[in-house]
């Protein structure tokens, strides 16, 4: 990224690593929604010449004199948001916040990005963890965000065994959502969508039923459904600060409501009031930022390597080589049918 | 009440009961400010002929033949709030909303309320509590709603040991959250408010400091407190549709906001993106009917008996004689400067 | 049961029902492990001419008149379980204990169980649930409880994705909490039993590792499998007493261990100090009586019907006609090779 | 300590700092019962030429040069427990535990202690916490060790609004577990110990009822004062193996036991299986080592800054000069009837 609009390749220094961290280069690679937010609406306010990227698969090339478990040649699953574990925030156990609200997200937003010959990361030990054995690069590289923010989106909604749950959008993280209420105890999964390989993805990964927006009012498709009793949780991966009234407006007295969308436009999110029980009615909201760090990244790995999920069937495109990128970014930006997630594999 | 505007009163027959109900007499009342709104603003929508109050230490009159724990005689702690607590929505844990959101509140909204010469509780057992000898007939009173509203607020916004509070509004429900935030383990607890009799009995019963919102707006009078960091929990009990932009900009990330205030008019709440940290600050809202019934009662009884709280010390006015309610009334809508709350003993 | 060591057929008179009870008779019935241990070893002390028997799907007989959601003739889940709704317990949490700890357990403990013609089944509304329509009877039996009871021990041991738990004993109890532990995010789900026909549902319902206890210590199995770490959670399903050391000395600190086995015999459940870090160490301890009721029974039959459970598959017996009911006991109380879990189909 | 049994002073060098260390010096010390188990009863196993001593407030002497938020001169609260804040453990929420189970207890464990003229304190930004102006010493040593453990007992019985709880031991761990029960909400608070100095402060911390052993034995005292109920939580801060059989027998189902206490003998602890509830009572049993580090302490700090608790009230013993240590520690072991808590200024 040169500045908002306009990528381009940059010649940057090797950056320099303290005692904690890790120098790394890529293995596998790809690029996010949120790195086209970035470049093209702004959404984190103007960057320049910042190197775009925060979802990779790795190999230590070089470690700082106080990391204990990696090693040159480590093969390693890289987090996105890389928190300053020894940080008040982290304590607080909300690490994704250290340094400030936000504060954890420091790939392509405070600093550069993995879309690079090598990148730093802060804190090798508490936020890369060990590639396991024969796991497929898709998969790993999907555990940097896409795995983890839709997981995060469950975790938040707190769904419990035989809940109803809408599960709003169905890109990648909305996929992955679907896929962690479904091996967190959800029964009926109503999965709000329209792109038809995302939907069927969607029905593979668990959704019992697609609410297709284009097929008129979600909230009365969804009330309808549920006999006019609305859903016990709803996670929200999609939509805009709209959503928030739609989701208010489908769940139950003492339902939960959890977000892990960016919204990057408007001035406000607007709560109906009457639907949200004039102030009483239990109807909680929150939104956060995916936890970042080793052990989320260790415990997602260990769902793929007993089969409990399967976040490669979500790369739908595949290139080789470094330079290949940008097209990767741009397939990304023109969004085409059968596009959920590319990937790039470098070597 | 008569309609939207005109109280009186009215001739009713006596209820009939069911075999786990109870018909009681009141011998000490107290109006709420919700009493007022429900007259002179319609806040939940027009009643005619409704009996209103919903505070209230009574004396069973009469039992169903199922009903185990109570006779004609004993004195009871009357509770505003009597959820079925054979439905759904108590084995929900949301017994509140038995019957639809917001159900469990009964009195003074779907059937008369305690302003009468006998009223009618359903399912006794669960729903009244023995008077403890001795009691304050004033503390008890309080126990009908302002107690376990301002608790309520407390539990919903998940104090800790050592928390920053704010406590927006100090009304009767505020002063409770005030006193129930001290013995929940806030440190520093910033009451906002700016009557001055409310403001001494604040202090009294364990705010730190005050933040009188007529002396400039309040987020910035908290964040200066706070060097900028802002609290981790904030209890709303008073204000409107707007206070929750102001209670998103004084909460850390990861902090709680416990929505008591019942929010009359106006369609959105709205919350500012931004502050909200575009949807990922993990800043939750949560608003909730308190809950009701017989537990709840004997336990905040308890702590009125082993001196951890003392609600009598917001009365501030006494009446005798039911025909006294209507200036009580009078009394809650015209707010004279030393008023907190009002009192009526029968008999 | 006629006392304990003796069972046989009683004639008794056909219950009375009070205005919130029900009436039903059989439509499908299986007898439990614990119909075995109250009758031949006394486990709940002796009773005499007490009808056995409390799994079973049933069918509305007669109601009381107040019971509003079911009529005659209602097809109906019945939970083994049934408390009472509007008790203390109930309001605490823990109806399951209303009356006293383990109050709730009423069915051929404290009064005839579903071993008859006709059985009673106190506050409707509050324990039946409607058989959702084309449900086999199989599934609908185990949902009385072998269903809620091997979730209720996932749901104490508190399973976070991507845990490593071990499951032990693996009963159709067991093997309920191996699939629940699936559906609630384990990674690893080490299973400790012996039976073959067991081992292969275990495995269909999630396990990744059986671990045999005739083929050495169960402690060095899971520790070697956890490289020395151990495991996340624990849920005890079966074994004794001294199971629980071996939980304590397989669980990490931090962990979490949930019981449901009924532990009937022996005066101490030994706690090994030193494991358990000296009293320090975090590894929590609780064990609990499955939460009855209408709600979960209806939370699990959307389990069920959306195909995240199977529990018909542990049925590997079926016999028709209520006077098969002793043939299937017997088959319980010997316990072939081949059993899993016997089924009686009445009509 | 020299070896089991055996106190003395000895020269050791400096001890060395990394990037994110400190080193500080002793402003005031207190002596803990466990040095005094250490020493005398070898609770931790053998030790040779340790410095003993966790209980400090210090003054920072050097940092590393990675260390954000302490500088030379600093004066400073030293937590007893130091976690390795970048470690998984950490990210699991159980940083006590890093580096193995209590690999938190680092002082006078692991490494030589604060009884020394310079102590050593790994990750000092994560471990320190700047001493508030005005502090009394006594109550900032306390912050070290004695508040924070007893604090922990109420947080692991998860004390609610209203509950009856049962204190077991009143030395400074109990009469702060007393002091931490009232600002959490209990109602009632049986707190059991015999010392006249400790029930007097008990009481003036919030206890109710002073349960006293040698009165005859504390279950049947605790529920003929409950009507036979039990209480609903349980804060086990002295005692033995032994005392967890009472903790059960006195525990309402559904209720919470939390311990703090170091059990440093015998093999096991003791759950009386019957009333356990045959293993399905709900009655939670849960120790742990208190969570240490810098955002705890600075939590405290305010809760002593706000007046809502006094931990200067426990010192009744003070000595100037880092040669008193060995007299205070002798005081410590031979406990005067007066002694509460000793404490040595420095300077």
């Amino acid at each position: 990224m040169l500045s908002i609009g306009q990528v381009g390749w940059i010649e940057k220094e090797i950056p320099e690593i303290g005692p904690y961290d890790a120098l790394c280069r890529p293995i596998a690679l790809a690029p996010c929604t949120s790195d086209i937010h970035t470049v093209y609406s702004g959404a984190i306010g103007d960057r320049h010449n910042m190197i775009l990227g925060h979802e990779a698969v790795g190999e230590v090339v070089k470690v700082g004199n106080l990391v204990k478990d990696f090693k040159v040649n480590d093969k390693v699953l890289v987090s996105a948001i890389t928190p300053d574990w020894n940080s008040l925030a982290a304590q607080e156990s909300y690490a994704m916040h250290s340094g400030g609200m936000l504060g954890g997200w420091k790939f392509s937003n405070f600093k550069d990005g993995v879309f690079a010959e090598y990148f730093h990361v802060n804190d090798a030990d508490g936020n890369l963890a060990h590639l396991p054995e024969g796991m497929d690069l898709g998969a790993a590289c999907m555990i940097s965000d896409m795995v983890p923010t839709g997981f995060c989106g469950v975790e938040l909604a707190d769904i419990n065994f035989g809940d109803n749950v809408a599960v709003i959008g169905i890109g990648p993280v909305g996929l992955m959502a679907v896929a962690a209420a479904a091996i967190r105890g959800a029964a009926n999964i109503y999965a709000v969508g329209s792109r038809q390989n995302c939907i069927e993805l969607a029905k593979e990964f668990g959704a019992t039923e697609i609410i297709n927006y284009k097929q008129g009012d979600i909230v009365s498709q969804i009330l309808e459904k549920t006999n006019g009793q609305g859903v016990d949780r709803v996670v929200v991966a999609g939509g805009n600060n709209d959503t928030f009234e739609q989701a208010i407006k489908i769940l139950k007295p003492g339902g939960k409501i959890g977000n892990v969308n960016y919204l990057g436009e408007g001035d406000y999110i607007k709560i109906p009031r009457v639907e949200w029980g004039c102030g009483m009615g239990h109807k909680q909201i929150v939104g956060g930022l995916m936890p970042g760090g080793r052990l989320r990244s260790e415990k997602l790995a260990r769902l793929v390597q007993t089969g409990r999920i399967h976040p490669e069937k979500m790369i739908t495109h595949v290139f080789h080589g470094l330079d290949k990128v940008e097209d990767a970014l741009m397939l990304m930006k023109n969004k085409p049918k059968d596009l959920i997630k590319p990937l790039v594999l470098i070597d």
